[in-house]
C-alpha cells in the first residue's frame, strides 16, 4: 500500500482569503499540494498569504490551471466535494470513506472543491469518479470552503496516523500497590483516632469504599505523596 | 442509552466574529447549546451575528457566566480542548474518543475551548476531567477556534447514530461539577488553617494538583460526600 497524499483542487475560487484559509486547513493535516483552476481574481492573490497564517509553503507551491480537465490529468481518482447530485449517477461517499479508499490507491488522488457561492457545477462533477458528501445537519447544511477542506484533510490525517488508543499519562508512572497500602494505613490510623468509624461493623465497608475511590483514581507515586502530606497536615493539631 | 448533546463552552473568547463562527460550526453538526465565560468584549456582541451565517438560534440561546466553575457546575464530564498539558496528569483523548465516551453518559458533558490567542490556561484545564487534543500535523499545529469547534462537532454528529457506550459503572452517577467545587473549597479552607501551603506562590500549583487528582478519579456524588466526611473528621479536633 502506498500512502500518497491527495491533492486539493480549488475550482474557480472567488476570494483570495478563502484560498489562504484552505491552505492553512490543508497544512494542519499534512496536505501540501494545492491546485487552482481559474481563480476569479487571478493568481497570486495578495489576500491569500495573511489568511494562510503561516502555511505559505502550500500557497507558494500552488499550481494554476485553466480547466478542471487539465488540473486532474495525472490523477488516478477524483472526488467531487458536493451534495448528492440530482441528475447524475455517481457513487457517493463520506470524507472518511474517501480517504480509506485513497490510502489504498497506487496513483495520486484529488479532492475537488467548488466556488464559494455556487459549489461545483455539473460539468465539474461529471469529471470526477465519486461524489464526496460531508454528513451534516440537514437543517443547516452550508459549509464554507475552508470548513469543507479541513474536514476532508482531517479525515486524511486521522486515517494516515493509525489512530492510537487513548493516551493516558497515568500509565507512565503508576504508583506501586505498596504505596497505596501505605496511604490506606495512614488514612485508617488517622480516621480511627478521630472516631470516624462509628462502629466496628461498618468500618470494613467504609474503608473499602475509600480504597476503591483512590484505586480508581489511578494515582501516580507523586500524587500518593501529595495525599499523604494532606492527611498529615489536616491532623497536625493533634501532633503538636 | 441517552444521547445528550454536549454543550460548547467558550472561555474568554476575544472576537465576536469567532463566537459567531463557532455557533455556525456547532449548528452544522447539530450542537445548539453554547456557554460563554467572560467574553472579552461583553455579550451580546454585534460582530457575532453576521459571522454565524444563519445560526442565530445558537447565539440567541447562549448563556453568559463569570467563571468556568459556574459554567460547568451542572455538567457530568468536561473536556478541555488543548494540547497535552505539561505539568498536569490528565487523560488525553482525541475528539473521536471524546464523543464515543459522551454518547454513553447519563449526564450532560461539556466541550471547553480557550481564548483565540492563548488557549485555555492551567486553571481552566484543572477543572476538566479530560484533555481533548486533535491529532494534527506536529509541524503546523495551530487550529483557530472555529476549526477546533467544527472538528469536535463533526465527530459528535458522525458518532451520534452508531456509537456504543463504554461500560463504566462510574458513568451511571457522575457527580455534577458543583459538588467537586464544594469539595475543593472545603479542602482548601482546611489546608489553609493548617498551614499546608508553605507560600502564596506555590498555593495555586498545589491546589491544581489536588483538583486534578480528584477530577481524574471520576467521583460519584456518594464518593464526594464520603471525602467531605473524611476531611471534616480529620479536622475535628480544631472544631471542638
Amino acid at each position: 500500500m502506498t500512502d500518497l497524499a491527495p491533492v486539493v483542487i480549488l475550482v474557480r475560487p472567488q476570494l483570495g482569503e478563502n484560498i489562504g484559509k484552505a491552505a492553512r486547513a490543508m497544512l494542519n493535516f499534512g496536505l501540501t499540494e494545492m491546485r487552482l483552476v481559474a481563480p476569479r481574481d487571478g493568481w497570486p492573490n495578495p489576500a491569500a498569504g495573511p489568511a494562510a497564517s503561516g502555511a505559505d509553503c502550500v500557497l507558494d507551491g500552488a499550481r494554476l490551471y485553466d480547466t478542471v480537465a487539465d488540473a486532474i490529468g495525472d490523477l488516478g481518482r477524483v472526488y467531487a466535494a458536493t451534495v448528492r447530485p440530482r441528475d447524475m449517477v455517481k457513487p457517493v461517499v463520506t470524507p472518511q470513506q474517501a480517504v480509506a479508499e485513497i490510502h489504498g490507491l497506487e496513483r495520486r488522488a484529488g479532492l475537488m472543491f467548488g466556488p464559494e457561492r455556487s459549489g461545483l457545477d455539473n460539468e465539474d462533477v461529471a469529471l470526477a469518479d465519486t461524489v464526496m458528501t460531508v454528513p451534516v445537519n440537514p437543517d443547516f447544511s452550508s459549509l464554507n470552503l475552508a470548513q469543507a477542506v479541513i474536514l476532508a484533510a482531517y479525515e486524511w490525517f486521522k486515517a494516515k496516523d493509525d489512530t492510537k488508543p487513548r493516551i493516558d499519562r497515568r500509565q507512565e508512572d503508576p504508583a506501586p500497590k505498596a504505596h497505596y497500602q501505605g496511604l490506606y494505613d495512614q488514612l485508617e490510623e488517622a480516621l480511627d483516632k478521630r472516631g470516624y468509624f462509628r462502629s466496628a461493623d461498618r468500618k470494613p465497608t467504609q474503608m473499602r469504599a475509600l480504597k476503591s475511590l483512590f484505586q480508581n483514581a489511578s494515582l501516580t507515586t507523586q500524587e500518593i505523596q501529595t495525599l499523604r502530606g494532606v492527611i498529615k497536615s489536616l491532623t497536625w493539631a493533634e501532633r503538636k
